[in-house]
């Protein structure tokens, strides 16, 4: 597993009740493709959204964020944190 | 305060050690500007790092990456999270 961290831009005006409806549809179909989502951060005014996740490739990502409808704009593994 | 997500770009072959060491830096100092620097991410293929903090404005972030060295090349507040 590695860790993820994807954006998605194009987010303008995102509400907290959208980002958590979905993070939830997320959430709700992740262990198919066997990948967790931990944490997502928005800037509605930018239109930028981040998600943080744990995974087996950005591929597995991208499919939960397909199947749910909004795919991301970029996946970066990122191997190193603090 | 408010939650902040910044970014780095042109941070290709970032290693751990660099990351750690960029982090305490701004550890260091951030209590000067009334920020803290929560957590950090790094993808050093593509060489972009980012940064988590609550902080009283974009530019205190600002200030303490530019004052350790690392100025961020974006800085979105985030104000909504998952």
């Amino acid at each position: 597993m590695t860790t993820f961290m994807d954006v998605h831009h194009g987010m303008k005006g995102i509400t907290s009740d959208e980002l958590s409806a979905a993070h939830r549809a997320d959430l709700e179909i992740e262990a198919e493709e066997g990948v967790h989502f931990e944490r997502a951060w928005a800037d509605p005014e930018a239109g930028v959204v981040y998600c943080l996740s744990e995974a087996p490739s950005a591929d597995a990502v991208q499919r939960v964020h397909e199947r749910t409808g909004h795919p991301a704009s970029e996946i970066h593994p990122v191997p190193l944190s603090v």
